[in-house]
């Protein structure tokens, strides 16, 4: 029975006999010249959304126009720009700044810096991002997990208390080398460096990190005054309940613990309605407002309620000069630098793509990165520190109805007032509110629902989650962001070195062949083995693909054996997912080639690729099997073996 | 027209309408437990050549004789072990003892060490390996590109000439090492690791090494006495040519002229005439004799010609005392071992397998791992230096008719007793001859036919192959290993974040959908856009695939619009080549299927693997798209497409 033969009777009726043979044959695809080649190449990694395509056949006028308006995609929207748009983005630029504002100065304390620089990071990095961004809906400032990323890697260097002027420095420094990395990335254009960063592994990262924070936030919650400058949870612990007899302060917990539900509650309202999403927006402010005026008329400081005591006046001073390009410092803020500027350039596309999928316009990664980095760049310059997208932000700015960039030069400008005159009111701001809205913010951090669906779907991913978030919680950050990208490099590594393999069998009533594993109704052909490499064949994989179709073999070979079938006299590898093969691959063929021979099998491959044939013909390896032996679909391979082996039973 | 419909109209005649529901469907495998998914993952992974199958349903002492057998392979072969072999084995191990004697004297002075650490280390590892190595062919040795690789980071720690004692022990604790690494490598199984040096960097490394080894053998060949310490080809040539006018030494160049010329005919010979391959192996004892005695009787030394002058006479002292375990060394010691040991391995695991693919025999690698790794962790602590497989050795043992390991054991025998007794009789060897010896032997590692064939297979992988060999020749040992591993890397990396898109038409007069642009003959489907995907989907690429293949359909869209073709309504996934998906790819799935419900296209996919149409199910993305469009075939896919578009048209 031929298979390949049901084929041809088709509704046209049965083809000649050189049709058939035309139809066999795989084809060479005509060869690329060398240089076509490594450009087609070079374009598909680097370039693969084709960012000139604008450009092609314009004058040279208007490709500089064009080329202004890439770098300065506000030249672009700004053309449509109208008063609808901008009251949508006054109202949402107004609520996200009332949340920036209380969670700046939060923030920078996880950054062991005075409250005032969070709110410079408000100001400076969301006017450039405005000017250079492409994305509508991002709202750019200090984030809660790089701030805690920077002060614990900026930590171990510089002891932030007792040398609080050079530790300042370094932040600069650092903030300076991330924006340096996020621009080189984008430049570079290798944006995808950050794809190596699973999701799996940013959900388990984002979920200790918020763990950590939140714990963090013990010390101004219970009124802590002595709180260990580690992060890990056995520390905290160890502090927390060390000081439990004598350190807690019983008005400060109140005061965090009604807040803390306040919030909740708003969050909880915002949530069940959605068009209340302005309610969980302002109540961080309020809480804020109401917190220091029952501070300051009880008050309570003297009854050991911390408080905020002083935030300096006026906008930012200009930092230039306290940049280190000391040998030393260099190399230390060179790393946290990139360190930091890598995994604030993660979360910011992140956003950035959840958002331009949501409203369906495209973002291009590499200049988001170039827009996020001369935004560190200048921030550095003007007493800023790391900033990025803030996912809680970003989310409201969203529901406020935000129509472009302008929400964002909105809430600068709101925060640039709050810092010329309104910064003296919060004297007497309880540390304990500040901990309370950090700790309402980061709880979304921890993605439950994310976690489980990864579970379901990928063991491996959830161990990837797992790892990192349990490396966050027990040991640190960076730690944790170590093992984030360890177990996701392991993934790819063994991805590449153990790629599967399957047999195939026959589906009844089809020319179909398809992996017997996936469908038990599907038959063997008597004589032949057919099996499926289902990966380029290259070197970190090639022998491992030699050994497992031998080892198939072996396994079949014993089976006929028990049922007294016939043996086994072709091997069909069925290449159609083999994308490529390089050298290593070619070499392990000829073994498989030669082992075969050793065995009276012949080699036979199906539906080889325009590149693996190729390379099969350039390496002579088509010539070594015989050109007869390679065939366009697997039915056709076996309709070629059938007879011989009707004859040989 | 429905392609689908034609495919049933088969010898069997029509199909009943069961039928063809029941062929269409995509099966869904049966869930496998989460333990046996595990079990199965770690099994494929570390131990995918099943080596305790022949343990299986056997008693427990006979599965102690098993044990014992798989870690000491003599005692498999040696029972079949007789005089007939023994006669082969002894001839071959005359022959590369003959060999190795001045290659083992030549080689010590490669890592800076005196010539009788050369032979100490012909002793005992090649005993070692006899017990429990399993490859038949293998001569086991110092060899010149890990000596090379050895001193040349051994220097760079301690000096060796002024300071011999400390950089012998480091040697020792380096040999160590790299015993302790080839053995944990075996025994955790990773010996897969090996692997992702590829084939094409190893042709440059070691094209590279051996003309860096070549040049240093200038010193002995010109009888310069002010060498460089260093390798790279700049600054010994500024060595060699600056010391023209009066450091070379003309009797040393006409010894060392006469005898490569000899040696250079007698390999000449040798490959002529494949029963003649005795003659290159002895040729260089003979060199060794003749000059000897040349200069004994001349007293060439006297007019400047070096001489050996002393090798110690003995067997090996012991050494375990001088391994170095203190902080320091330790760290310098294990990082030089660790490297070392890797490249000892990939060569003899090269050797091995090529050896074995010719005599069609198996070799588990890593069990050669921990025999490598104990022979040179007992090597450490007798006195020897880092031993592997020998390329040259090897080979003249297989020619010479070696049946088993006890060829090794004969070498190891000749060079103890020339240790005993004969070592004096060295004294006068002229230095010229072991440099014409080890630039005779090392000539053979530069494989221009395989980069030849490297160029025309893969150009990224001559890249590869160009940069390890420029940067071992201008920079260092060390920089090109880096560059040759850094590349593979790269390689690799690219692979999983940029892997391979195309589309496919159906080619006239079948069913089958292949790549239009190797099939320039296929045609495109009115209305449908098929699309496959080559590789699995994972985060590292999961985001460039959706965007391509969004752009795959904007470039069609474009195309229809000019020739008033029919606009895109269906877009086919075919994902037979995605053996995988991980929540990253199935979050890309889901935009793309958001983006393209905006265009108002519908997605199908056709042939999901196991693997993928579990974790379709698991994440409810199979739901989302809907059951009924996902097929088993793109021909079945189209076909159900078709009637549809008809309506619009």
């Amino acid at each position: 029975m031929s298979s390949a033969e049901e084929k041809f009777e088709t509704k046209e009726g049965t083809p000649s006999s050189e049709d058939e043979r035309y139809i066999h044959k795989v084809s060479v695809p005509p060869k690329q010249k060398l240089f076509q080649e490594i450009k087609s190449g070079v374009k598909e990694t680097f370039f693969p959304d084709d960012p000139l395509r604008s450009f092609k056949d314009q004058t040279n006028r208007r490709k500089f126009i064009l080329g202004i308006r890439a770098v300065f995609p506000i030249l672009e929207w700004g053309r449509d720009y109208n008063i609808s748009k901008f009251r949508g983005d006054v109202i949402a630029g107004l609520t996200i700044a009332s949340l920036c504002i209380p969670q700046d100065i939060g923030y920078a304390k996880l950054a062991n810096l005075p409250p005032e620089y969070g709110l410079y990071s408000s100001f400076v990095p969301p006017l450039i991002y405005a000017l250079m961004g492409s994305s509508r809906d991002i709202a750019i400032g200090p984030v809660a997990v790089v701030s805690l990323l920077l002060g614990a890697m900026l930590q171990t260097e510089i002891d932030s208390a007792t040398n609080a002027e050079e530790y300042r420095r370094l932040v600069f420094t650092a903030t300076f080398f991330a924006g340096i990395t996020q621009t080189t990335l984008g430049v570079l254009r290798l944006g995808f460096l950050i794809d190596f960063l699973s999701h799996a592994a940013i959900v388990g990262f984002m979920g200790g990190a918020a763990i950590t924070i939140a714990l963090q936030q013990l010390k101004g919650f219970l009124g802590i005054k002595n709180f260990t400058k580690k992060t890990d949870i056995i520390s905290v612990m160890q502090s927390v309940f060390g000081t439990m007899q004598h350190g807690w302060n019983w008005q400060t917990i109140v005061i965090a613990a009604t807040f803390l539900c306040f919030l909740l509650l708003a969050k909880f309202i915002g949530k069940r309605n959605k068009k209340l999403f302005w309610v969980p927006a302002i109540a961080p402010l309020i809480s804020v407002v109401l917190s220091t005026l029952l501070v300051y008329l009880t008050r309570a400081d003297k009854q050991g309620v911390a408080i905020v005591k002083h935030i300096k006046k006026g906008i930012n001073p200009p930092s230039v000069k306290d940049l280190y390009f000391s040998d030393q410092h260099l190399l230390k803020g060179l790393k946290i630098g990139a360190v930091a500027g890598m995994v604030a350039l993660t979360e910011a596309v992140a956003i950035g793509r959840t958002f331009a999928a949501m409203k369906d316009y495209q973002i291009d990664g590499n200049k988001e990165m170039v827009a996020m980095g001369v935004m560190n760049v200048v921030g550095s310059m003007t007493s800023c520190y790391v900033a990025t997208g803030s996912f809680s932000r970003s989310a409201v700015n969203y529901m406020a109805g935000c129509q472009t960039a302008v929400s964002n030069i909105v809430m600068s400008l709101v925060v640039v007032l709050t810092l010329a005159f309104i910064t003296p009111l919060f004297k007497y701001t309880p540390n304990a509110i500040l901990s309370a809205i950090i700790i309402n913010a980061v709880i979304n951090l921890v993605d439950l629902h994310a976690a489980k669906l990864i579970w379901k779907i990928d063991k491996f991913d959830f161990v990837a989650c797992m790892g990192a978030f349990l490396g966050v919680i027990f040991f640190s950050v960076e730690m944790g962001l170590l093992i984030a990208v360890s177990i996701s490099f392991a993934k790819i590594l063994l991805q590449v070195t153990r790629p599967r393999t399957a047999l195939l069998g026959k589906i009844p009533r089809t020319t179909v062949y398809r992996n017997i594993h996936q469908y038990p109704e599907a038959t063997k052909v008597p004589g032949v083995l057919i099996v499926r490499v289902d990966s380029a064949i290259y070197f970190s994989n090639s022998n491992y693909i030699k050994e497992r179709i031998l080892r198939w073999l072996v396994d079949e070979e014993e089976l006929t054996k028990e049922s007294y079938q016939n043996k086994i006299q072709f091997l069909i590898v069925e290449m159609s997912p083999v994308t490529d093969i390089d050298t290593s691959g070619i070499h392990a063929l000829e073994e498989l080639n030669g082992s075969l021979k050793k065995r009276e099998i012949q080699l036979i491959l199906a539906n080889p690729g325009p590149v693996v044939i190729h390379k099969l013909h350039a390496s002579e390896f088509a010539d070594l099997i015989g050109q007869d032996h390679i065939f366009l679909t697997v039915a056709d391979a076996v309709s070629s073996c059938s007879p011989k082996i009707m004859n040989d039973v």
